[in-house]
């Protein structure tokens, strides 16, 4: 078997004895809770991952686009939640084409987005469950709370569609400073998630699903009366910002990079071959702090370009061209999205490399 | 033929109108000041973009890493820099590999990383062409002017390898914030390079090749006495931040990136389909401000995550679910990267869909 070490860089290795503690951990929160856990498989991308989550217990998967849903479909997953709201060409056809093959949900924020999604669905006879996206606070998609109920009724009486539930994502935690505010956007999560479910049912339509997201706010959100599911994705791997946030120490994350130093220009300066081609641009969360931590370092690596990480060097620290150099990313889920392949790794050997299967898929 | 209209969304659009004069512009620029043009193709990573570029007059292309060398020989590319110091395990070999098959040159800025590239070639009883790196500003990679004559010396007596020349690259000029800045950072590239050089050749070596590089830069390093090449790559598709820089307009960007709104949860924001999965997280230069220009608004792209663009709507605009819109990308070099295929579209119809042969090479 290679080892780590031989691997030629930069690479993306995954701590197998990592990954399946956090995907244990993970699991029993929502046992505990009594929730459903249908993890976002967008983290990992890989189907060999996939495995090991509904392997633990998950009900199934979350993804974002029609084209990820399609591979993990292709893959053999058989219950596929696509949480965002589904509008364009040629999308709700192959959404209809994949509602032959898995239990299928779509996202839904708008009485028109969905309308256009039923209508395939009407024409040939079949009905696609949606779950009404609600704004928790992050501002991004979904309809405020309080217009939920009405939008709701309309988007239950849409030929082609059965609403089968409510959900949300406080992406907003990755901007919390403090443990405590993440713990209260959590919880508010599920609070204000669970009263709408409770006023659109008042209004009417029935409400089976209530979904909340996230990993800093998972273990929050999913305590609320009425949650029945919880969409965590990140948790797989961890990274430098959930370290940041607290929600997981570096020791819970399973994703590194191996890269080696590359140019020692300057006393005070390292430059290694993982730039932003192999870490991505993304900011650390909840603060800005630059761009990945060194293993076992205290020097920071201060900026990038696309096949340059720049090191500035701390004092008393010091790099050697050709020396290989472990970095905690930023942000593990947009990592899998620029590599075709990950590194498997356990007690330092390569046991698999897997294909990341839904890599680039953005429509 | 597919019209542009019909893409699934989100889709990279190259117009190729643009992209031809734009070719054949920089074509002249290099023809006029009577140096060689050498494109870095990371900016495309396509191996028919290149061969435009070859057929336009390109004596050869640049790329960054050894893979990405590895897919355009591949291809059929016969006159390769490798324009990085390749250190690492397993990359000379596969240099020696490439030099059997295409008339190569790699980069240095290190005597340890140089004598790590020679060794496999003095074993095989071949030599390696090398470009020593120079640092005119950017303070990235690449030794100080006022080292390089014994730096270059040193390298030039490794075995193995033969010192073709020298190279720079001014990055720094993304950041100036005016065109005269832009172009007292272009001349002094071209004029400390040539120095060098002429340091280097007083010092014994001899230096054949000095090359400059980077698109804002181009036009006032290639005219400085001496300079023998330049390696600009993003000219090919300009993008927001060249028209930030005015390095081009508006016109001159020949990819846009076409999407789809799926959302407008509030009067004052509509969500598009492509976020940092399509449009890359890098900043606007010279001055961060938003993600990319929407083509023929004056909204702005507030913030992305990974498939959403959050469109902060301007007074009196209005964005509907469903419509299509273009946006011009802070950053073309990294999008190509984060796709498989890109559509290349005159009036209105895809002529051809080009795969991104060289995408994700990061090793």
């Amino acid at each position: 078997m290679t080892a780590r070490e031989d691997l030629a860089t930069p690479a993306v290795v995954i701590d197998l004895a990592v990954l399946e503690r956090n995907i244990a951990r993970m699991a029993q929160v929502a046992e505990a809770a009594g929730a459903r856990l249908r993890p976002h498989a967008k983290t990992h991308k890989c189907p060999e991952i996939g495995r090991m989550q509904i392997a633990a217990g998950a009900s199934g998967l979350s993804l974002a686009k029609t084209s990820e849903a399609e591979v993990f479909v292709d893959a053999g997953f058989d219950d596929i939640f696509v949480a965002y709201p589904v509008v364009g060409k040629g999308k709700p056809e192959r959404l209809l084409a994949l509602h032959d093959r898995c239990r299928l949900a779509v996202g839904v924020d708008s009485v028109a987005g969905a309308q256009a999604l039923g209508a395939p669905f009407a024409a040939a006879g079949r009905t696609l469950d949606v779950l009404l996206k609600v704004d928790c606070g992050l501002h991004r998609v979904g309809v405020a709370p309080e217009a939920a109920a009405g939008i709701a009724s309309r988007i239950a009486g849409l030929p082609g569609l059965s609403l089968r539930g409510v959900f949300t994502h406080a992406g907003h935690a990755y901007h919390e400073v403090s443990p405590e505010g993440v713990a209260s956007v959590g919880r508010a999560e599920g609070v204000t998630l669970a009263e709408t479910a409770a006023r659109i049912r008042e209004a009417g339509p029935s409400v089976s699903e209530v979904s909340v997201g996230s990993t800093p706010s998972a273990r929050y959100a999913i305590g609320a009366a009425g949650v029945t599911e919880c969409r965590p994705g990140n948790y797989v791997f961890h990274d430098a910002s959930q370290v940041s946030l607290r929600t997981g120490t570096i020791e819970d994350c399973a994703m590194t990079i191996e890269a080696t130093v590359v140019s020692v220009p300057a006393a005070d300066r390292a430059v290694v071959d993982a730039g932003s081609k192999t870490l991505s641009s993304d900011a650390l969360r909840p603060r800005a702090g630059g761009h990945g931590f060194l293993v076992g370092r205290t020097s920071r690596i201060a900026r990038l370009s696309e096949e340059h990480g720049v090191i500035d060097v701390a004092a008393g620290e010091r790099f050697t061209v050709g020396e290989r150099v472990s970095i905690v990313p930023n942000h593990a889920c947009v990592v899998t999205n620029l590599h075709d392949r990950i590194h498997a790794v356990r007690d330092g050997k390569v046991e698999a490399v897997w294909r990341v299967a839904a890599r680039g898929c953005v429509e």
